[in-house]
């Protein structure tokens, strides 16, 4: 038996579109010969559509879709097809209105329908907010083959590879009792840094131990702030990662399962899988058992993470050029990398913004890398609004030391001249600033926060060092097509080797205000991270002014953080959907001993 | 037996200031002979902590602190105090790590725990991301009395009174077939429009059902968004409305259950229960059967509402004074006008900002509106720094048209100069944007959005007119202290009656781009509070170009809401937290036919 799977970026909403992406894969796995088409989790809506759920029409027209589909599907093949089914029963047994459900079509109808047992409720998911529970477990056959439906995180209770039990009911378990030759999963696994080689430890496990292979078909693209990585792949009954498809772009692929070896046995089908780069194509892993998909915290993965990201919210959002502010510093040349690399360079304008404050190799390390990525400059020159702001607030102002409010207004006409060329010309904002800073509240709201999208407010600010270091070496060349020039670096040395300065005062750098990034960036993740208590972050070597100083302005800046742009996910515990932290607080406890 | 209940204004995270709220009320409760004390909600932690319960260390010190607080309580009092307690079988059985608890501190121990049972995760709720849901019917004695113990949600389901289930389980038939004497709730219960009325209708109605009497202890104050009214109340076995505390203020009161009648009676305390205002004071109802509290959709619980959320959120942000453009429209002078009322007239300063597009009466009418108010204010006229920004922008928008950029050019020249005094001064800046605005995108990002709480966010603009037109009214008097004067109109009529314009260009009014304000508003009303489908909303008298074309501007300005600052919420339906809607997707479906 044939098992295609096709890896497709949905559009949140556009059920016409995506229903489209699901016809096509089940034509091509027609053509391949195959019997059974995954898609990934909600495929018929885009995950996750969130309060699109509460709304009824949006429901009905799924609904719709999903009979019409099923009628132009390939009669023969069957196809399992992602979406929110009613509950009929919600009213009278006081349950939610809906399901997360895998239908399977087949010969023009609706033959079984299968719903998602374990609903995550942690970081970004609210899926209790919409989804009862399935209360079965899932199965359907092909000829005599049993094979078991899981939905994403029915397969993340693995008891025993994480230690710990995270719900009550194991479907892998309860379908192993039940003797399925086979699982499958429909999955909207968001990326995080090394998530890929997880999903693949664990799996391995669940197979190891269950004695089941598993096919694993996950969503790609980016949504908002979250980047679903895709890299589906499919584990044999050894417990072997037998394929992987890309990462970070749409894939298609056709496994074959063996009724007589009772199992799924790798390529086979005739597709040339050799790889056209490292990280993104599929791979055919046939003959090997390593189970990683490549070294984990890896700059090349966060590199085509970043790039999917931007790509996918400047073209689902409807823009085709980006603008953003070019200020000479690291973070802003990292970001229009990863611009030019995502959506071509001849569609990303750096603006040039100097003030008088502007050191002049601030201005020639921007040129110098906007020629090296080959974008377009613009130079507007911040002096005589700044002396204008000056005059009109001069009687206002008056006697009061330059300080925050005078550092801030530069930061602001900055973000007014971003916002009206956005506004003339339809360009989309990017913001530049990282997480260390969104942290500490090193950032000015309405100044350097504008943008319609955070690209790197995820990324530490010694990533955004390794990452540039990254694109500049021999490494990168091949992951960062189609950046021009490849031969020579991207990002001018002089702006990875300087002082990192706001320059929003004569002479000022970054350590004036606060400690060196790396000591910074490990306080921040020991904090946000691992929810370690000031005590903890002292004994592992820290100065203990300088974490309380740290944690106080985590603190104290919640209210930016919660006007931020959608900043693009990274990590496990990134600001934006899965940070819920109130502003008006008292947190005396951080510091009570 | 004497119940008194503590309707408490906590700060989120504040463990030890709420623990000292509550020693406070039980020291006046034994005063008052009280057997039993009720607080709020997890009145230890503040409602709602979000992610503050993932943090170990608040968990651990909130534990401590429970100890503590009972040993230090009245030994012979029954205090029943909400916190969040540790699942100790999490791990073990998959299940959340904390429950959402009820503990009865009795003697300097801890005598009995009791876990919420219904868990909401609609609207702003999310507590299936941190709580287990209790299992079992929670009750205790004192001497012969059964105490049924209920938190919050625990009491709304009842499927008779709404006409559907919400939950499986429903713990007041539970505690009826137990026999319980008397239920009690703590509730952290948000306001919404008319939603006091709702809960008394609900708990007569549950009291009639059940035949036993409910003592409801709310918690009180603004958290961010969200206001929480207090407005606890008392039902007698018959469903009468015995007591009612205090709306939108701290209060105390001890009622009292008659072991001979087997129920609670009204009054006889001693205490003056008499109304200072219509709206804000306890009020002894033994002798009527009205459940109402006042007519429903009333402009003075909104005012009241409004003025409870911003004076809340500029104290338990530490801020002691507050900044707002005065545009000389009817938004800013509604909020400035609250603002007065919240925190006093000599905290607040308006800033009046004319361009060459501002009209005479503009400036005027601003000007009379801080007269009345009685605030401070200052004057920034900004066609410096227009002409300053046309002469930067110069070359690029060279032959170009004035548009949109242009105009939000003023608007963020406006926001820039705002935060510069707020950063200078110190000072809180609140935006003064309506719901409908909002909703259709009628406003300027790091512009008139500009703000740390948007004041009037969840109020839609006809409902700015009624509460202006009630402001002017004799029926305000009162409800209005401390704003003087009283004895003449505070919003200038002018205002009022003048057509509505952003004046970012000549002679331009808001109903150029938008249709009337009333149209607008039934039609945001029916496709964002209650999902009308556009087909729907035409059938219902509007016009087709007029529907789609609301809808489609509250689709597009997505982006703007999700930076938008937080809005006080006075809506089933609020911006917000409680609003979860994708940015980057396709919304076919809306116009779906």
């Amino acid at each position: 038996m044939k098992i295609a799977i096709a890896q497709l970026n949905p559009t949140i909403g556009d059920i016409c579109g995506n229903s489209n992406l699901i016809l096509e894969a089940a034509k091509k796995a027609q053509i391949e010969g195959a019997n059974l088409l995954l898609t990934p989790e909600l495929s018929l809506l885009g995950y996750p559509p969130r309060d699109l759920l509460m709304n009824p029409i949006f429901i009905a027209i799924a609904a719709a879709q999903l009979l019409q589909l099923a009628q132009v599907l390939p009669p023969e093949l069957a196809v399992i097809v992602g979406t929110a089914m009613p509950n009929a029963d919600a009213v009278k047994l006081g349950e939610k209105l809906l399901f997360n459900s895998a239908v399977l079509l087949q010969n023009g109808a609706v033959q079984q329908v299968f719903h998602k047992r374990l609903l995550p409720t942690y970081d970004v998911f609210d899926e209790d907010r919409y989804f009862e529970p399935g209360q079965n477990s899932n199965y359907f056959t092909i000829g005599e083959l049993k094979i078991g439906v899981t939905i994403c995180e029915d397969l993340w209770n693995n008891e025993e590879f994480w230690g710990k039990r995270s719900y009550a009911g194991d479907p892998i378990s309860d379908l192993t009792k039940l003797g399925v030759d086979l699982v499958v999963n429909l999955s909207a696994s968001p990326y995080s840094v090394g998530k890929r080689g997880v999903r693949s430890a664990m799996l391995h496990h669940s197979v190891i131990r269950s004695g089941i292979p598993i096919v694993y078909a996950n969503q790609v693209g980016g949504n908002d702030d979250i980047i679903f990585d895709g890299s589906s792949f499919a584990v044999n009954r050894q417990g072997n990662l037998i394929r992987v498809l890309a990462s970070f772009e749409t894939d298609f692929a056709v496994l074959e399962y063996d009724e007589n070896k009772q199992d799924l046995i790798g390529g086979g089908n005739g597709e040339d899988l050799s790889s056209t780069t490292e990280l993104s194509s599929a791979t055919d892993l046939s003959s090997t058992t390593d189970l990683s998909f490549e070294p984990p915290f890896g700059d090349a993965e966060i590199w085509a993470a970043l790039v999917l990201g931007v790509r996918d919210y400047v073209r689902k959002c409807g823009f085709s050029k980006v603008v953003l502010g070019l200020s000479g510093g690291i973070d802003s040349a990292l970001v229009a990398a990863i611009a030019s690399c995502a959506i071509g360079p001849e569609n990303v304008l750096g603006v040039l913004m100097p003030s008088p404050y502007s050191s002049d190799h601030s201005v020639n390390d921007a040129l110098e890398l906007a020629k090296n990525l080959g974008i377009a400059i613009e130079m507007l020159p911040i002096g005589d609004l700044m002396k204008t702001y000056d005059r009109t607030l001069g009687d206002l102002f008056l006697n009061t030391p330059f300080g925050i409010a005078e550092e801030n207004i530069q930061s602001r006409i900055r973000g007014n001249l971003l916002m009206a060329i956005s506004n003339k010309f339809g360009h989309l904002l990017l913001s530049t600033g990282n997480k260390s800073e969104m942290s500490v509240g090193y950032c000015t709201l309405y100044g350097d926060m504008n943008g319609g999208l955070a690209v790197i407010s995820d990324v530490p600010k010694t990533r955004v060092y390794s990452l540039c270091r990254w694109l500049n070496s021999a490494e990168s060349v091949g992951a960062v097509s189609p950046c021009p020039p490849l031969e020579k670096e991207i990002i001018p040395v002089n702006i990875i080797d300087k002082a990192p300065s706001a320059e929003l005062k004569p002479g000022q750098v970054d350590q004036d205000s606060l400690p060196a990034y790396d000591v910074l960036d490990d306080i921040l993740q020991r904090s946000i991270e691992h929810h370690e208590s000031v005590q903890q972050i002292i004994a592992a070597g820290h100065d203990e002014a300088v974490v309380k100083r740290v944690v106080k302005l985590v603190r104290q800046s919640e209210f930016k953080r919660r006007q931020a742009a959608p900043g693009l996910k990274i990590s496990d515990r990134a600001f934006g959907t899965g940070w819920r932290m109130p502003i008006a607080k008292s947190s005396s406890f951080e510091t009570h001993h």
